[in-house]
């Protein structure tokens, strides 16, 4: 039985990391026995016991493997009968999970699928006598003509011989750009990559045939390390990240090692062609992403501190406030609550008053349609970024290997779920997963749309609304339970105490619902039995992010929308249960509330979040099986510094997807953009963040994971139409934050409707009703009347009520219809205009950058020149001549 | 010098629809004197005198496919010195124009050019001893190597030999697709390819080296007309349209003629296939979304009718209509003008209210949240059936052909404008052109973005509302007027008058303003200078769709937001210039007037515009032509019969785009998405319409113009994203519709806060608001105040005001505050729903269908097999026996 393991030949230490003066003691074990082939990948098997090629895991894999193999090499096997067919019923699944088992019958079907290898024209060279217990390794080398063959199969586009020079600014331009490249000279990393090519190559799909064309003199490096892998990978094993072995170059590792995975270099621009040569182009674009993000985050974060300035500069001449903070202007408010509440003089609300107008004024309007067109314009940079990198890796052109996706997630995504049995430990986990295997496998024969998923997804985000609705009715009763209590000092310290509690309570249940909607969105994913890799991918990706959304926002949706609207008025409060009333926001109204909950859900999320989750339990995993393993083997340290690499890198943890990073992202984007109205210093948190998470990520791929395969990917999928769904929900909320929870609209309709002079003076007193104290129902006034020291015959209320005079008293007022009328023409307005606006941007900014465009046009002529001379060449009698290129014909077809 | 004009070989007779009978005469005209020989494409030039080779005009056309060519096969060249460049400074373009210079130079460059044709491989035959006078033709044959080479390099995908079966269903979808297809038999077109095809045969892009892939057994046929001319359209000129000629293939002409441009088959699907089988991608994809559009009409048009049914059930238990014209409740009407008018009773407006009511009920409502949706299916259904028609058209993964497109424009586009100087005629149009294109040139050179664009497009949407305006104050000051005599008759027959001829001036001057725009929108794109065929399109179909818009629904939208908005109250009415009044709606409201404005811009556009200008224009222009040639000529009829298949295509109108065709379908669609909320007919209008005009613009495309050049295409273009705009406006708009311009939200706030009841019953009352006739300033009570035979006291007027009697008379009252928050609260509710639901439709429905993209699986898997066995085949001694194919190897290689 074989297992595939990932493998990663990067790190020599454990836990400590790693020197490149290390890194390269251990060449030896990249290359086979007699130090020529190199090894291109790896297989592993679990061993039962060390010395017997038995086992008791994972030959369900193998011999899916071989399955696929005869699914796709079914004709170019020669002769051979065809394998017996392993997955005939679900019941094998599981079944091959139980202890000591077919093994016969296993060992039969690894030699099968080893002799299928071979018959391919892969050489294989086997490992069983490791320092590592129960583990044999099955080393694969791709020769030349495999590579070839398969090369032109995956139709790769590959660098010609022809060079050709790409055209810089002359003028001012020129100039221009070198003064500007002096400039950031500094925040370049030091590889030679991201100078100014003056040439380029080239490129063209490869195929044998047109091989004259390519530059074949040295056939090592043709196909470097990443694309050897991928190609092994494409052509024997259906896996999409079956087990790669990463091959010398070392110097590579080093530059991505010194020049990107290091705090010290935070301020550079990322080397993101290294990354995409050792990575792959999938990862690539996502630290190309994350780079372009964090650049567009500082322009965002500039505006927002500015803005968060000025709210502090104008604090003072602020007029409402000032109302509210005068002396003279004492007026006697109403209590807050029924009974347990007393009278309180508006002066107390001073300090929130003031606190609001830093979030509350002006500028944050403008600065929420800014990042609204912020939003746009990191969509189009980004579309302009990503059509570069296609240039740049030469993925114009190509699209997605539907076939190889589609055969792999055949054999592999359907009877396996992803992620299976990595951990030799949890044994419950590979029971449930097998039997979920046997479970897809039944959908998958019988092939009916499973029902009820939407009930599911509805019923957890139901889950998340009820958790939310908990926290809001533990903060209402222990504040009605603290007001009830007679101790003045209990009652004071009662609003912090609550809501820090209900915060963090919060916070918790968000961390915690995170983790259990993401294994639920999988387990619902599998459920629906997806046809691709990719759809599978994009489906789960939706779920988890849909689920982990909800769980992030409802709370702050609830203080910014709901909290503190249907609460009545003095002397008639509404309350739920006849016993919990809605809660109130403080006096400044709930914007400091909204900010509040916003940046400690935030900083919350982003340091508990990438910091414990993403440094801490990666390390924590690693000590644990690095004792484990010490402890089964009673080896000492001395003897594992000898290993081979492909060993030490058992040692690491497997690479999981980048839909983690991903989502995180994504979230920090909507706290970035959907409040930003209230909570100017989001972008600045944001950009603080990102900085770390570069590095910090490039940090884990480099060091701490095992090197995953290269996958080609022209897009970031489906997290660009998240992103944009995002942007588009920003636009609305933003209009809604601003018209309804902010005073803005309230504030615009006093100065031109009401105020006798045009200015804001009056303004405090045009918000508050009046309110008889005569007309408090019995029971319901408050305990200690002669709390402020004299008697009350009259109180005031934040709300737009008619007077006690009036014919229908506290009927809202024509006042409230007015104000309603223009927060909710606001939303309109604001929403079509910044949508209008968005959408000109995008149309306004071409989605591919003029210089590419014209070098892409540049290319397709050279080709059409090239083709053209070639077809000169054919009728002319030195034909043959043109046609000895440095890779003769036969050595790449006659092999074999 | 040699000049390009389009022909189409599929037309004898002019004027007369031909008939199949007489097309299979003239089949002498398609080949070659020897008769082997196909001609596959036809190159014109005029002959000033019949029998000299001198010409007067378009000699630079000539010279710059020369130019053009040696751009492009400027390395396959052998040996000869490149042709002096013709194109050296911008003033040799119009100078070319004039009469008689540089002959020899221009003969000199004909034969140039014609030479570099024959080297390229092609095989002309002159004629220049026609019936025709003034015209030389040179017939181009394309040899089986140049087909060869050029399609290879065009990248065709062609039918390999491998055939594989179509999965049909089984059980019981195929009974019930049996149950279909016999349902709907009457329905198909009586033509083979509509009829389910059990096998397809694989296509691959050709290539010489796999052409043992390829079934070449019928060489004659492997590459069909329309492959065939525009492979020698791409390979030896760079106008993108150039001269074709059609060859026999008589049949399928008859096939089209019969079952497609016939108003007898207008029930029936359209044989599309066979459309893109004879016009080419483009045109095919433009019937299948005019199809499409048709089709997914008659649902929408059903239900409109049946919410037109349901207002017309439903009118007389209508309790507003009904209280309006109850005899009993006879309340007194304020004038509507000062002085002039008089005191009415409401009963007069019973009338227009019934007939409000037909339009304006709940049903209207969702028939509106149900257009919207429907578009949203129309655009995923569209997105589908493009998918399936590049399937079976074998178009997936083409690219559009950049290099091609860059070139003809390099040359054409921005040398000559298009469409030059095809009517001999117009000497000034072709000198202004000529100077455009010096112009150009210039522009060319020094290439700084052209300034003050944005200021043209907006003095012309200017000036469209300048015209709307105008037209208003026509109708104001003619009611004024007319008003202002005390003719009683005279005055009755007001409103009816200047309504008619208010909107038939309205009308005209939309027809003229969109001919008008059309010509500026082309002028200001060419200012642009765009750099490709592409986006040249694009930007002058986005610039005349703006104008165009604008053009048909600003008087529209004036109607429906702002006429009767800003009027004033009896008493104050108010006045813009001082003198004339703002515009009233009639008694029942502006929906009605909507209605009407509506209906007579959608029939008089479709009526006047299709019929008139698209049958009528094209038959007199041919009239003309054929005059003119007849009394140019004195030939008899008779003669006329025997006229070669290219000279009698002279006579037919040049193809001219798709532009104007889709353009008036999208506007078509803005009448039906926009405003369907007040006249839910439109559709049924667009179906009926679209019926005829697909026959129509079958039989234009069939007959009456020279067949064009098929051109590739994936897509529709900017129309798509046109159409996805259109739907998107349409939503905001119907929300103001419903929410503004209907009562639908007053009568859902009056039963729901106001009614004693909750019922309608006094919902008429509660709308109107009181005057006190002592109120009136001088001169502006009534002449006649005893005109209702009685003294008036106080009148009623619609609006929400407060009465005489209140502290704040005449005061815009809560109520009306009330009414307008639930107004703006319901365009926010209905646009975002509307939005979502959209959006969701669009998630839900995949892009691809399943059993395409399932077809698509299975042909890469298909190749993937052949490949290997091919593979296989190399490694085998047989290898030689299975490369001989059909076509052996040296016939497509040595011959030259």
């Amino acid at each position: 039985p074989v297992c595939a393991v990932l493998h990663q030949s990067t790190k020599t230490n454990l836990l400590n990391s790693l020197t490149p003066e290390e890194n390269t003691q251990c060449q030896h074990g990249l290359y086979f026995q007699d130090g020529e082939r190199r090894v291109d990948y790896i297989l592993t098997y679990h061993i039962k016991k060390p010395s017997s090629s038995r086992s008791n895991r994972q030959s369900s894999r193998f011999t899916d493997n071989a399955f696929t193999r005869s699914l796709r090499r079914g004709t170019a096997r020669l002769g051979r009968p065809p394998p017996p067919q392993p997955r005939g019923d679900p019941e094998v699944a599981s079944q091959d999970h139980s202890m000591d088992y077919h093994e016969d019958d296993k060992r039969y079907r690894r030699e099968e699928f080893e002799g299928n290898l071979r018959d391919m024209g892969l050489e294989l060279e086997k490992d069983e006598d490791t320092k590592t217990p129960g583990v044999g390794f099955v080393k694969i080398h791709a020769p030349w003509h495999v590579l070839c063959r398969e090369a032109e199969f995956m139709k790769l586009k590959m660098p010609t011989k022809k060079v050709y020079e790409v055209k810089q600014c002359s003028g001012v331009g020129a100039k221009i750009n070198t003064l500007v490249n002096k400039a950031t000279e500094p925040l370049h990393p030091n590889v030679e990559e991201n100078r100014g090519q003056h040439v380029k190559h080239l490129s063209y799909a490869f195929s044998r045939e047109k091989q004259h064309l390519f530059d074949l003199s040295d056939r090592d490096s043709f196909f470097d390390s990443k694309t050897r892998a991928s190609i092994v990978s494409v052509s024997s094993l259906c896996r999409p990240n079956p087990p790669l072995h990463n091959p010398s170059r070392c110097s590579l590792f080093q530059l991505l090692y010194e020049e990107w995975a290091s705090y010290s270099v935070f301020y550079k621009y990322q080397p993101i062609g290294l990354v995409r040569k050792y990575f792959g182009e999938k990862i690539g674009l996502y630290f190309a992403w994350l780079g372009l993000y964090t650049q567009m985050l500082i322009p965002a974060s500039l505006v927002g501190v500015i803005v968060f300035l000025y709210g502090c500069a104008t604090v003072d001449n602020n007029i409402p406030s000032m109302e509210i903070c005068h002396p003279r202007n004492n007026i006697t408010m109403c209590p807050l609550c029924d009974r347990a509440c007393n009278y309180w003089k508006l002066k107390e609300a001073c300090g929130t008053a003031r606190a609001s107008h830093l979030f509350d004024n002006p500028a944050t309007v403008f600065f929420s349609i800014f990042m609204a067109l912020w939003a746009a314009m990191f969509m189009e940079h980004w579309k302009r970024r990503q059509m570069r990198l296609n240039y740049e890796w030469d993925l114009t052109g190509f699209e997605e290997e539907e076939v190889s996706a589609l055969l792999s997630v055949s054999c592999i995504s359907l009877l396996f779920p992803t992620e299976i049995a990595e951990e030799p430990t949890n044994k419950w986990k590979q029971t449930v997963q097998s039997a979920m295997a046997g479970l897809k496998l039944v959908l998958l024969v019988s092939s009916p749309p499973p029902p009820g998923l939407i009930p599911v997804t509805s019923f957890q985000i139901g889950v998340t609304f009820a958790i939310v609705f908990g926290v809001i009715l533990y903060r209402i009763s222990i504040t009605a339970a603290l007001h009830m209590s007679n101790n003045p000092t209990t009652r004071s310290n009662v609003r912090l105490m609550v809501k820090t509690t209900a915060a963090i309570i919060n916070l918790v249940v968000i961390l915690i619902l995170d983790e259990v909607y993401g294994a639920v969105a999988r387990w619902l994913t599998v459920l629906e039995v997806p046809k691709t890799d990719r759809s599978f991918e994009e489906r789960l990706i939706f779920k988890t992010f849909v689920l982990k959304f909800v769980n992030a926002f409802t709370p702050i949706i609830y203080i910014a929308f709901f909290r503190g609207r249907l609460v009545g008025r003095p002397g008639s409060y509404l309350y739920v249960f006849e016993s919990y009333r809605m809660e109130e926001c403080a006096h400044g109204g709930c914007l400091m509330e909204l900010c509040i909950q916003l940046s400690i859900t935030m900083l919350g999320k982003q340091l508990i979040q990438n910091n414990l989750f993403e440094i801490g339990i990666p390390k924590l995993k690693k000590l644990i099986r690095y004792i484990k393993s010490k402890r089964r083997s009673f080896q000492e340290e001395e003897r594992e510094k000898k290993l081979q690499r492909y060993e030490t890198d058992h040692f690491l943890e497997p690479f999981a997807g980048l839909t983690p990073e991903y989502m995180e992202m994504i979230i920090q984007f909507g706290f970035v953009t959907l409040f930003v109205a209230s909570f100017p210093l989001a972008p600045l948190f944001a950009l603080l963040n990102n900085i770390i998470e570069i590095r910090l990520d490039a940090k884990k791929f480099v060091a701490e994971l095992r090197r995953p395969v290269a996958a080609r990917a022209k897009d970031i999928g489906i997290w660009y139409n998240l992103l944009r769904g995002v942007a588009k929900v920003a636009v609305i909320i933003n209009a809604f934050v601003i018209s309804f929870t902010s005073d803005f609209i309230p504030r615009l309709v006093y100065q031109y409707m009401y105020s006798p002079d045009g200015s804001m003076h009056g303004f405090v007193n045009h918000t508050m009703s009046y309110f008889n104290v005569s007309d408090f129902q019995d029971g319901k006034e408050p305990m200690d009347p002669h709390h402020l020291g004299y008697q009350v015959e009259m109180c005031r209320y934040k709300d737009y009520r008619e007077p006690p005079w009036s014919n229908t008293p506290y009927v809202v007022s024509k006042e409230f219809w007015a104000v309603l009328a223009a927060r909710l023409a606001f939303v309109i307005v604001f929403q079509n205009v910044v949508m209008l606006m968005s959408d000109i941007v995008d149309w306004l900014i071409p989605d591919i950058p003029k210089d590419i465009s014209l070098q892409i046009h540049k290319e397709k002529i050279l080709m059409v020149e090239l083709f053209m001379k070639e077809e000169q060449g054919k009728m002319q009698p030195n034909y043959e001549k043109q046609k000895q290129s440095p890779c003769t014909m036969p050595s790449c077809q006659t092999i074999q």
